[in-house]
């Protein structure tokens, strides 16, 4: 069967416009009925341009509409917990941007309410979805190079968040590096302790609030392997994304893709194009499949994945970093509950 | 003014079929009123799937709605002329597929009617629409690296036409070096002499017809520059596509894209992954931005680019190439018409 | 002046006798008076192969014999300290290979003598003098990206030492990870405090020895930068060796050398070759390079480099390591006293 | 039998005195018992450098000397053929610079000369030892990437010649593609047909003497395969050395070398290393490697590659060239005879 599931968004700026261009424009499986935002006329601007007819401020009213079968959620994280639990109680299946919350007792919160349903709630770890980290995760899935031993992870943003943003986000280890422990879960497994450094060295402004702007974080996990994450906030040459598994027998390396593929010799030397300014740039196929995705498995009733126990053990991580960075110690995740 | 401009298109195979999801999903400009195939079944699937209400068997009925605007052409070439000529009479705006004709009577044909009208006529040459190729351009004409010296493309497809394609497609230097006559121009500007030389190493059947599958084009250009392409019919690793321009202070190469940035290392060394396999992959982006380049340039009247000149010139080009390869001699342009 | 320096050398195993090799083939600021080993067949042998005319066994001959000005010292490692103590007793110049010694208090031992004399003793950590880590650090040295922030090394030999050897090289941190921390030292500074962990992965005898296969070293320095190692015995592609230095404004990464730059397609993708086979091939040019910059010290008068107190410093770390690792704790150098 | 081969070296100028620092400090089959230069101080400066004792200023002292078994010429092309005369009429086998000479008469006649003696010649054409070349060759000879079918180099001097020089050199097709032409019947077999182009868009003086500053040059080999070869005289970016066999499963490419591995990213993209200046530094290794094979063959007795056949065969070509530049149409080689 090839029906369109009937969605609607909730939270439609930066992120959920993204989304809503992609449920129209890219996304067959999707009919997007409405479109949601407490800043009405920000979802109009986004109506208008899509052609979406119904607008609304307040979700309530999406919740009692029989017809909508799913939602895509991409408000403030910390409204994430009650608009899920909410609509998990009206019975609609969620598409939610990550993380669920940054409480790790709000997201059990919800993920109670959750389990005693049959609905479906995905998280946007969008990087999951990229072509080339899953071809990693196949090759060293294969087993034709040997079992994992090392992991790495280079995640550097191109730029510092405001202060504003800084003091409400959770954090490095919360905000940013929170992709990464989902993405070491996804290609190796869980992790059975963490231990993370930081710095500041360029935003000075984090320092006040407590924060970093650079990390080394390094993993031990329950198969044996080790690995570590390399964060920054700032990177000029754009927006740097890199994936090595290093295996007994062999390695598997997803490298940067550029903004194009020319090549410029002078008489200083070689000369090639920057990175992909952003998120946006970078993962934008990505933000297209994982809600292709999610639709198929509503359509098709399977089950979705990354799921809420995925966002809870990235942000479990994420707390034991900052832990083990307050105290200055490695921390064994089965000692730590956050 | 944002508004968006009708358009209806007209043959909905292989490419008509991408250009219409195009129009539809990624193309905001456009506002798809109408689709027509004379294998009405096939028009009829394409608007299904993109919710396309009115499908027409035979394009005259568009041609006398006086609320489209546009039409987007892609029926098979040997039509092209007539339909063209049809349409631009009805005053509509026209996207045609690359070429305009095989024929350079029936391209004169076309301009002649076309110069007597304020009808826009835009050339599918889509490879002009390439970022890392449209890269090479401006990096040249900036002058940073000098004066340009040498020209050279290599253009390979991953496998050989059909016998029956073959036999009515023009041949190789007309079929498929054409879309390098018209980068040539594209990057360097017009050609003075051209030498081909072909042969058939892979695809036998194509001997028998007289046409080859592997060639060598050598270019001197009005300018000085002098250039090559390197054509294959077959190959094995996916769809080769380079472009340099060697200038008298440096160089810019556009190298291949990959499917994706995954590096294997094992005991016999490195692994990259393959091309993409074809020109729908390839060239993806550029089939809409140059339909979404036409769409702007009728809203806002302005000249479109490439031409049905630049449609000429190239299929000139590819006449003068299967002369010199018959004569097996350098043929200069200026005496040439074809 | 272009005069020669009489060098002598004493053991000429492995590393000896590549050192010999290049001293006469390469070096024309040596002039080799007599090769030492106490396995006296070796020593003849290369002698022979490069046309040495004086060989001895006794290396205690060499000390006595005023025309040698220089030593170059290539022995087992637990010789080291002696040797270079009689050695710079007696006035001679010295090459060491690294390290000086695995003992803290011998090298203590070996520098209080050192101190009182005018004698040059420059430790071969060959690294140092690689075309491209020395580029890396002109670029960071000139400020052009920024100060730096982030250090990582990927460092992996090809096979796991025998059980035999490593039973006394002083286990993988003391052993492999001693290049990293002189390299550590070298790019960005001195260590503060350290972190490391590892595993058995791939070689199990090393187990039964307390020993790693795997580690990854986390490493604060004073001036900020915080760093992390990636080490592995083991490498199925060659002997994997990068580096960079992630700056404010940018970063400057060494990548790996291949046996030659041919790349091959076909119908998987895309194959180039492996990486050299291990250090003699990798480093084959920097073993020349540190002896030639020996030699011109030793003839113009100018103090070595690196010396006896950066390979103190890399065996400290080395056994910081260790003992980080054994107690799964950070440690801080300055408490640390070995 | 490792025994060493008494070699002289006539002739120490730029590549020369290469020549002769390569028997001496790399080549251990080699035993070099004299030097000749006309000029002699420039002679007894390299015999300084490296402590030849035989400083020789007319060569045929050389001939005369019965323990000389071999002579490597290094002088100028113009005295190359019968320098080569005299020493194979005195039994000496030979290694040549490229090419013999640039008149096909001379080389038959030296050729000749040759034919009724045991005598070894070998002609320097270094680049057939390179390992990435021999790589290709390999990988195409194997079978594994199925039949060729296009053969591409690139083949870029850095700075062009002067004008003295150009006059005596042969010009362009002669001096600089003699060395494409040699590794296309290395890589390929015999050409059928050539046709060249050129124009002077760099070095406006070579316009006066006939001469250009760059050239394509289209092939047609005997088995079929079609290829073309591009040259500049002058590069901004270095040394640039590629070399493409297309085959009908796949392609073996071989890339650039670059002066370092290191790769710099900033605000406004990535930057990498030059290439190497020139063939001394590109072509470094082969120089060693072909007089090693030639000393090899002579204490061996084996039969020595590439020939003086070789060398006739790539004047041939570029006669040809010249040829088919001044008629500006495709000469077939078997009508040709200089």
């Amino acid at each position: 069967m090839n029906r369109r599931v009937n969605i609607a968004v909730i939270g439609t700026g930066r992120i959920g416009s993204v989304h809503t261009r992609n449920l129209v424009r890219s996304i067959h499986e999707a009919n997007v009925v409405a479109i949601c935002d407490i800043r009405l006329e920000i979802a109009k601007a986004v109506a208008d341009e899509l052609g979406i007819e119904r607008v609304v401020k307040d979700y309530h009213e999406l919740l009692e509409d029989k017809d909508i079968e799913a939602l895509l959620i991409a408000t403030n994280t910390n409204t994430h917990a009650f608009i899920v639990k909410d609509a998990v109680k009206a019975g609609k299946h969620i598409f939610c941007e990550k993380p669920l919350a940054l409480d790790l007792g709000d997201i059990d919160d919800v993920m109670n309410v959750v389990e005693k349903t049959k609905v479906k709630v995905q998280i946007g770890f969008n990087r999951r979805f990229d072509k080339s980290f899953q071809r990693v995760r196949e090759i060293v899935a294969s087993g034709e190079i040997g079992r994992p031993c090392i992991f790495h992870i280079v995640n550097r943003d191109p730029e510092p968040p405001t202060l504003e943003y800084s003091q409400t986000c959770g954090g490095m280890f919360l905000d940013m590096s929170i992709h990464d422990f989902d993405m070491a879960r996804f290609q190796i497994g869980e992790v059975e302790e963490i231990y993370a450094i930081g710095n500041v060295l360029m935003a000075p402004y984090l320092k006040e609030i407590g924060d970093v702007d650079i990390d080394i974080i390094t993993l031990r996990f329950s198969n044996g392997v080790i690995g570590s994450i390399d964060n920054s906030r700032q990177c000029a040459y754009g927006y740097d994304q890199r994936l090595e598994v290093f295996c007994a027998n062999g390695n598997a390396l997803a490298g940067n893709e550029y903004e194009n593929t020319v090549i410029k010799g002078d008489r200083v030397g070689y000369h090639s194009a920057k990175l992909p300014h952003f998120f946006i740039q970078r993962y934008a196929e990505c933000y297209v499949t994982e809600v292709r995705q999610f639709l198929q498995c509503v359509r098709d009733d399977k089950p979705v994945s990354p799921t809420g126990y995925d966002s809870r053990m990235a942000v479990l991580l994420g707390e034991a970093a900052w832990e083990s960075f307050r105290q200055n110690r490695p921390i064994r995740m089965k000692e730590f509950t956050g």
